[in-house]
C-alpha cells in the first residue's frame, strides 16, 4: 500500500463518517476514563502550572462549579496540591471550545458516528463574553454555567431524545449554504438545531422551557460545540490508518499548538501557540489577548471553520476583512488538502466541497498553514472573550509531524 | 421641485420604512373595506370569468373554507352569481402571494411603518407543493389551512403579543446574510422567526404548542408573507409622491401583470403576464405553468427577491441556474434603480446595499427589466405548485407607465 492508498482510505472514512447527536449527559456518566476528580482541558498535554491565565481561570470555576473549592484561592490551592487529574479532553475522545474544560459535572453532548463505531463528546456553549470557556469565574457567570448544565441540559436532552436524535451532520450541510462556516459563527446551525428542537422542548412542558428556547434564541454560537464533537467523531474514525498523512486533529492549550496525524498515532507534534490577527471588542487590543487556545480547530481538520471560510462572508465583519479575504482563505486551503467535501459544499463557489483533509507534506511543500477562524481570550484568568480572528497553525508542527512520519517508513 | 427631488423624496421614505409585526387577527377585524363577501386576490383587478386556473381553484378553496359552499360546484355557482365581491388585495393594503385570496376569516398578519403611518396585511404561509394559494383545494388542504388559521394564528398571535412585536425590518435584514433573497428563499428568516417566537410559543402553554413548532420548522417558506407585509408597508409609505417615477408595487394576476408608480397615484399600468423561466417539480413541464402570478413581486420593488438574488446563490438550486446567474441578476438590477438600500446588504458584493427603487424610466431607457424570483402554479385549478423559476416584469407596463406620467406633467 501506498502513502497515496492510505491518504485515500483516510479520507473515504471521513466522507463517509456520520455525527448523529444522540444525548446530552453529564460527563461522568459518558466520557470514558473520567475519575472524580478530573479536568479536561484543551489542546495538547499541558501541565497546570504551565496553564495559560484563561485556562487557569476556567479550571477556577470549574472547580467551584464542581463545588471543590468554594473561593479562586481555594481552587488555586487545590490546583497547586496535585489533587485534579488534569488531561487533554483529545485523550478522552471530547473536545472543549477555548479553555476546553471538562469535569464530571459538566453535561456533554454526545455524537455517534455510526459508520466507524466512535463516540465523541462537548460540552454546552454558554455564547461570547465573559464566560468560563474564556476563562472569567465571576458569580453571575457560574450561577449562568449552573443553570446551563443542570436545568438546560435535561430540558434539551429530554427534547433530543423525544426527537429520536438529529444528524448533525446535515445539520452543518445546511448551515453552510446559510452563512456559516461553523466554527466563528454558527448562526444558521444554531437556527436550525433550535427550531428542530422546539416543538419537542413546549411538548414537554417540563422545566423552564421558555428560558431555555430563549437562552437558544441569543446564543448564536450555540452549535459550535456540536459542531466540535460531530467533527471530532468523524476525524476518530479516520485517525490510525497506517502511512496516512492526514491531519486528524488541531488543538491548542494556549501554551502550545498541537497537531495529530492518521499515521503517526496518537503522538502529538506541538509549537509555540501563535497569536491571532483579529478585532477586538471595544477597550481591548492585541496586548490583552492569549495566543491561540481551544479545541475548536477540529473543524479546519474537517473542513469546516477557515477552510470553508468563502461561504460565510458575514463572518468577516466579526474578525476583520473583506468578503474577499474569505474566498482566498478557502482557495489557499485546496492548496494544501487532499479532496474535497462531498456532503459540505460552498454555495459562493457553485457548491464546490470545502477543502478536506489536511496533507502534512502539502502543508510542508507550500509553507501554506492552515488558517483558524477563531475566537480571542484575555491572556489572564477572569476576564473572557476580548475579540476574534484568524490564527495560523505553526509550521513547526507540520515539520516535525513530517520528520516523525518519515521516520517511521520501513525503509 | 424636478423628478430628482421627487425620486429622492420617495427614496428617502422607502430607506425610512419600518416594518413592525404586531398581530395575527381575522381578516375582518382589522383590513380596510373588507365585506362580508369579500374575496381579495393578488394582482391587477381581474373578474372571476377571466381569473386564471389556480386563482379559481383558490377562490373555490377560500368558498369552501368560510362555509359559502358545501362543494366546488357549488363554489363555482357562488361565483358566477355576481354574489362575491372580487377585489385586488392592493385595493386593500394587503398582499396575497400567488392566487392571493383574502377572506373575511382568514388570519392576517398586521405589520406597521411607523415612519409614515401607514399599515399592511398578508395572509399566514401554508408551505409549498399542493396548497390553496397555488390553487388546490382537496380535503388535506382545507384540513391544513383551516387549522394554519384557526389554531395556529392565536398561537401566533399570543407569541407575538408577549414578544411585544417584532421588528420585521431587521429580520429581513439578517436573513439577507443567512442566504435568503426574502422572496423565494426564506428559511433563514423563517428560523429566525421561530426562534424568537419559541420561547413565547412554550410559555403560553395554550393550544398545541408541539404542533405549531413544528409546522415552522418544517415550512421553509413561513416568512414569505410576512416579508411582502413589510414591503407592502414601506412601499405604501413612499406612494403618492408628486413628480416620482419609482415602482410602488408589482403584482400579478397570472393573466396580467400590473404596475403602480408613487407619482402616478393608483392607476394600474398592465400587460399580459410573461412566463416563467424555471425548474419544475417532478412529472410536470412548461406546458403544465400558469403565467406568472401573485402579489409577491412587490419584495423585487423593495430590494429583496430577485435584486438580492446575489445572496442567495443556493436558491439558485431550486430554480434553476448556477450562484454567477444569481450574482448577474442582481448586478443588472443595479443598472434600473435609484439607490442602495440602507439596511439590506449583500455580504457577496462586500456589504453594498440590495438595488433600491425601480425608475421606470431607467427601464424604458435600457431595456432591462426587474427580474423576479417566484413560484411556479399549475395552471388548472386544483393542483398547486409545479415548480419555480425567474419572470421577467413585461416592459410594456413601464413604457405605458412612462406614457402616462410624462402626459401628466406640467407643459
Amino acid at each position: 500500500m501506498t502513502i497515496g492508498d492510505a491518504n485515500r482510505e483516510c479520507l473515504r472514512r471521513i466522507q463517509a463518517g456520520t455525527a448523529r447527536l444522540v444525548a446530552l449527559r453529564p460527563a461522568r456518566d459518558v466520557v470514558p476514563g473520567l475519575g472524580e476528580r478530573s479536568v479536561l482541558h484543551a489542546g495538547p498535554p499541558v501541565a497546570w502550572e504551565r496553564m495559560c491565565g484563561p485556562m487557569r481561570g476556567a479550571v477556577i470555576g470549574a472547580c467551584l462549579f464542581e463545588g471543590w473549592a468554594k473561593t479562586a484561592e481555594d481552587a488555586v490551592r487545590l490546583a497547586d496540591s496535585g489533587a485534579l487529574a488534569f488531561d487533554p479532553c483529545h485523550h478522552h475522545r471530547a473536545v472543549g471550545p477555548m479553555a476546553g474544560i471538562i469535569t464530571p459535572s459538566m453535561a456533554v453532548w454526545v455524537v455517534q458516528n455510526d459508520a466507524r463505531g466512535t463516540e465523541a463528546y462537548a460540552t454546552l456553549n454558554e455564547g461570547t463574553g465573559k464566560v468560563l470557556r474564556f476563562g472569567a469565574y465571576d458569580p453571575p457567570v457560574l450561577d449562568r454555567f449552573a443553570w446551563i448544565n443542570r436545568a438546560l441540559a435535561p430540558i434539551l436532552d429530554g427534547a433530543l431524545q423525544r426527537a429520536g436524535g438529529l444528524d448533525a451532520k446535515t445539520l452543518i450541510a445546511r448551515a453552510l449554504t446559510m452563512g456559516d462556516e461553523c466554527h466563528n459563527r454558527t448562526t444558521a446551525a444554531t437556527c436550525l438545531l433550535t427550531r428542530e428542537l422546539a416543538p419537542h422542548v413546549a411538548a414537554a412542558r417540563a422545566g423552564d422551557t421558555e428560558r431555555a428556547l430563549a437562552f437558544l434564541a441569543r446564543t448564536d454560537h450555540f452549535f459550535l460545540n456540536i459542531a466540535m464533537a460531530a467533527c471530532k467523531a468523524v476525524l476518530d474514525g479516520a485517525h490510525g490508518v497506517r502511512g496516512a498523512t492526514v491531519v486528524t486533529a488541531m488543538a491548542r492549550n494556549g501554551v502550545e499548538f498541537g497537531l495529530r496525524v492518521s499515521g503517526t498515532g496518537d503522538r502529538w507534534f506541538t509549537a509555540p501557540a501563535p497569536k491571532v490577527d483579529g478585532l477586538y471588542f471595544p477597550g481591548y487590543g492585541p496586548e490583552d489577548a492569549n495566543p491561540d487556545l481551544g479545541d475548536s480547530a477540529i473543524t479546519e481538520a474537517a473542513g469546516l471553520g477557515g477552510f470553508a471560510m468563502a461561504t460565510a462572508p458575514a463572518v468577516v465583519q466579526f474578525i476583520g476583512g473583506t468578503p474577499e479575504l474569505a474566498l482566498q482563505i478557502t482557495w489557499r486551503m485546496y492548496e494544501i488538502t487532499l479532496g474535497e467535501h462531498e456532503t459540505f459544499k460552498i454555495p459562493a463557489l457553485d457548491f464546490r466541497g470545502a477543502p478536506l483533509g489536511i496533507d502534512i507534506r502539502r502543508v510542508v511543500e507550500t509553507g501554506i498553514v492552515p488558517a483558524i477562524d477563531t475566537g480571542l481570550a484575555h491572556r489572564e484568568a477572569g476576564v473572557g472573550q476580548v475579540g476574534a480572528g484568524i490564527a495560523e497553525a505553526p509550521i513547526a508542527c507540520f515539520v516535525q509531524a513530517l520528520e516523525a512520519f518519515v521516520a517511521e517508513l520501513p525503509i
